[in-house]
C-alpha cells in the first residue's frame, strides 16, 4: 500500500456517496458535459482563494498566471476578480484578451519571445517582462519601427531561490531574466531609449510549502527591488514579487500558512525603503489559485488481476494528467489524492491501482492506494487538477477521445 | 561539460555546413514549411531501416506501431511497406484508415478499449488484442448485437521482461494482457463465442539496446505461444513477438544487432512446434522504424550569459520534444544528440545550455554541451525526434506556437 495525498478541504458526498462538486453531482456534471474525461473546475473555491489572498494581503496586487489554467471560462471569471493576468506567450495574450482582459494589466513574461511576439504585445499595450538585453534592444527597435512606446518592466534573475521550491527559478545560472548585476544598466537603457518603465518582475521559485521561506523570498526581493532601483536611480512604478505559493499535492505536506506570509509582508511593505514608497507591489499565483478547484473524472472501464493485483483500467490517464503520472518534473512518483467518485467517504475494501488507457507502464493514475471496491462504470476523481493539468499534457498522445473541461460555482 | 547522444548516421552538411535532411538543406526545408519549430522526416531512412528488417527477418511479417508517430504523410507511405499497422485507439484506427490501410490488416491493443471504441473496431473488421476476459465478452456482446464476426486476439502479459528495456511490459503484474496462466480459458472462451480466433499478442518491452536479451524474449516468446497454443487446443493464425527495438539516444549506447536478432529467430522457427507450425509470425516495431528518420529544428531567439554560463534560447521546446527535456520517463536527465543545424559539423567552440521558450526550468533541449558558437538566428537541430516526438509531448502548454511536420525523401 502507497499512501495518497490529501484531498483538499472542501470536497462532500451527498447521501448516495456520489461525490459533489460546486454543490452538484459528479454523474450529473459527467452527463451534463456529455461524457469523460472531465475536468469541472469550482469557481467558489477559487473565489475562496482569492479573498484569502486580498484580506492577507491588503494593498498588494492579485495577478493571475495563465499558464496555470487557461481554460476560457475559468480565465474570464477570474479576469473579474484579479488586478492583472501574467502571460507566457502571444497565445496566452490571445487568450486574455478573448477573456476580456484589459491589455495595460497584462504583463508578458517569457525568455524566447520573438520579434512578432514582442511586436503583437507591444500593439496591444501589455508590459513586457524583459528577459536579456538583446529583447530590450529588439522591444525598443519595434517601438521606434512602429511607434508606439513599448511598456518594458525587466524580469531579475535574483540571486536567491525559495528555499524548499519545487521549481527554482532564481539562485545562479538560469535562463530567466537578467543577472541582477546588471539589471541597473538595462533600467538606464530602457528610460533612456525612450520606453515607458514599468518596473521589476522578480520570480524566485514556485510550489513552495514552508511560510518561513516564503516571508524570506520575499523579504530578499523587496530589498533587491529597492536596491536595483537605487542604483538604477529610477522607482519602479511596479514589482511583481514573484509567486510560489505551494499547494500540497502529496502524503505528508502541508499548506504553507499564506496569512503569516501576508502578515510579514505587510510589516516589510510598511518599512519600504524610500526609492519603493510609491511602488505597486504585486504577487503573482497561478497553481495556489485554482490547483484545488479542479477535479478530472475518469471512467472505469476495465477491473483486472495480474498475478494478485487489482488494475482499475480508467478512459483518461497521463494524455489529461501528465502531472499525476509522475512525469511532470517529478523524480519519484508519488499519488495525487484520488477517490472513486460514487463511492465517497465510503470505507476502503481493497488495495487497487489505478491506470489510464495508454498502452504505456508511465500512464498510472494511482499506485497501490486504499479504496472502496470499484467497478467498470464507475468514476475515479483525480484531485487538484485545477492547474498545469490538461494544458500542460501530451493530450494527443496515442489520439485517445479528448477531456472536456466545464465551471461549476459560477453564480455568486 | 555534459556529453550528447550520437547523431545518427547518415546526417552530413554542405559545404556552407548546412545540415541536409533527405538531401534537404535545413533552411530550405524551414523556408518551405514556413516557420520554425518543425519536423522533418526522412523517408528514406524509414525505408532503409524497412529494408535492413526484410534482409534480417525473411518471411517474418512486419507490423508498424502507429503511436510512434502518426503524422498522416509519414503513416501513409509507411503503410505501402509494411504488413500490419497496430493501433492503440480509435483515434488512431481512424488514422489508419485515412492513411489508406486495409482494415484487416490492423490490429488494436490498449487496455482501456470502451464499448464504442470495440463497436468501431468489429465493424471496421480489425483484429482486438483483447487485454482481459471482461473485454473479451463486451466484444462478444457487441459481435453478437451488430452480427459482425469479432476477430480476436489475446495480448498476453508474459511471465518474463526484455532484460535492459526501457520500458517493461511484461513479467510481474501489469495492466496490459492476460496473466499467461489464464490464457487458455480465454481462447476457448473466444472459439466457443463465436468469434474469429486470431492468435497472440505478446510484448515484452521496449526500447532494448541489448541483442541477447531480444533473442531471449523471443525464444521465450515463441515457447510460451506454442505452449498456450497446445493447452488452449488452438493454433494461433498470428503470433505478434512483439518488437523491443531500441535506438541509441544518450552517449555510450549502442544500436542493438538486429541482424544476429534475426539469424537466431529464424533459426527458432525453422525448429518450431508444429502447433505454431502454420503461424504466421510478426514483429511489432515503432521507434526503431521511424525515431532515427527525424529531426526537431528550432531557431534561437535569444544568446544570453547568467553567471558565466551561456543560455540558447528557442522558439520550441519541451511543448514538442517532452522525451529530449527528460520529462517522459526518465528518471534522470540526459543529451539527446543535437547540434546548431547551419553549422553543422564545424568546430566546437563553446559550452552552451539549449533551452526552450517555456517559462521553467523544466523546459531544457540540451544541458552543458560543446558547440560551434551560435547565435540568434541560427538553427538548433534535436535529433531521434522520429518517434514519441510531437504527439507525446504536451503542445498546448503556454499556448506556444505549433510545431509544422514535413516529410522528405519521398520519391524512391
Amino acid at each position: 500500500m502507497k499512501p495518497k495525498g490529501a484531498i483538499p478541504a472542501g470536497f462532500a458526498a451527498d447521501a448516495d456517496g456520489m461525490l459533489l462538486i460546486g454543490g452538484r453531482r459528479a454523474d450529473d456534471l459527467v452527463h451534463e458535459a456529455g461524457d469523460t474525461p472531465l475536468f469541472v473546475y469550482d469557481l467558489a473555491m477559487v473565489r475562496a482563494r482569492i479573498a484569502r489572498f486580498r484580506a492577507a494581503f491588503p494593498g498588494v496586487e492579485l495577478h493571475y498566471a495563465i499558464k496555470a489554467n487557461s481554460f476560457g471560462p475559468l480565465l474570464k471569471a477570474l479576469w473579474q476578480e484579479v488586478d492583472g493576468l501574467d502571460i507566457a506567450s502571444a497565445g496566452e495574450l490571445r487568450f486574455a484578451l478573448d477573456a476580456g482582459a484589459d491589455p495595460r494589466a497584462i504583463s508578458f513574461a517569457g525568455p524566447g519571445k520573438r520579434d512578432e511576439d514582442l511586436d503583437e504585445a507591444i500593439a496591444a499595450g501589455v508590459v513586457l517582462n524583459t528577459e536579456s538585453e538583446g529583447e530590450v534592444e529588439r522591444a525598443l527597435a519595434i517601438g521606434a519601427r512602429t511607434g508606439v512606446t513599448p511598456r518594458l518592466a525587466v524580469r531579475v534573475n535574483p540571486d536567491f531561490e525559495i528555499k524548499g521550491s519545487g521549481m527554482r527559478m532564481g539562485g545562479g545560472a538560469k535562463p530567466f531574466g537578467v543577472d541582477a548585476a546588471r539589471v541597473p544598466a538595462l533600467v538606464k537603457r530602457i528610460i533612456a531609449g525612450g520606453a515607458e518603465w514599468a518596473g521589476f518582475h522578480i520570480f524566485a521559485g514556485s510550489q513552495a510549502l514552508d511560510a518561513d521561506a516564503l516571508v524570506e523570498a520575499q523579504r530578499a526581493t523587496l530589498a533587491l527591488a529597492a536596491s536595483l532601483a537605487e542604483e538604477a536611480g529610477a522607482p519602479p512604478p511596479l514589482v511583481n514579487l514573484g509567486g510560489g505559493f505551494g499547494i500540497p499535492y502529496f502524503y505528508g505536506e502541508q499548506a504553507p500558512d499564506v496569512e503569516r506570509v501576508g502578515q510579514t509582508l505587510m510589516q516589510e511593505l510598511s518599512n519600504r525603503p524610500q526609492i519603493v514608497g510609491n511602488t505597486i507591489f504585486a504577487i503573482e499565483l497561478g497553481r495556489w489559485l485554482v490547483g484545488e478547484c479542479g477535479v478530472y473524472l475518469t471512467r472505469i472501464v476495465d477491473r483486472k488481476e495480474s498475478h494478485g493485483k487489482t488494475f482499475l483500467v480508467t478512459d483518461g490517464g497521463m494524455q489529461h494528467q501528465l502531472a499525476a503520472s509522475g512525469n511532470f518534473g517529478q523524480v519519484v512518483r508519488r499519488n495525487y489524492p484520488v477517490a472513486i467518485a460514487n463511492r465517497f467517504g465510503r470505507d476502503f475494501e481493497e488495495e487497487a491501482t489505478i491506470v489510464g488507457c495508454l498502452c504505456t507502464p508511465l500512464d498510472r493514475l494511482a499506485d497501490d492506494v486504499v479504496l472502496p471496491r470499484a467497478e467498470p462504470g464507475d468514476l475515479v476523481a483525480v484531485f487538484l487538477a485545477g492547474a498545469y493539468g490538461l494544458s500542460a499534457s501530451p493530450q494527443a498522445f496515442l489520439a485517445q477521445r479528448p477531456a472536456r473541461e466545464m465551471i461549476v460555482g459560477g453564480t455568486r
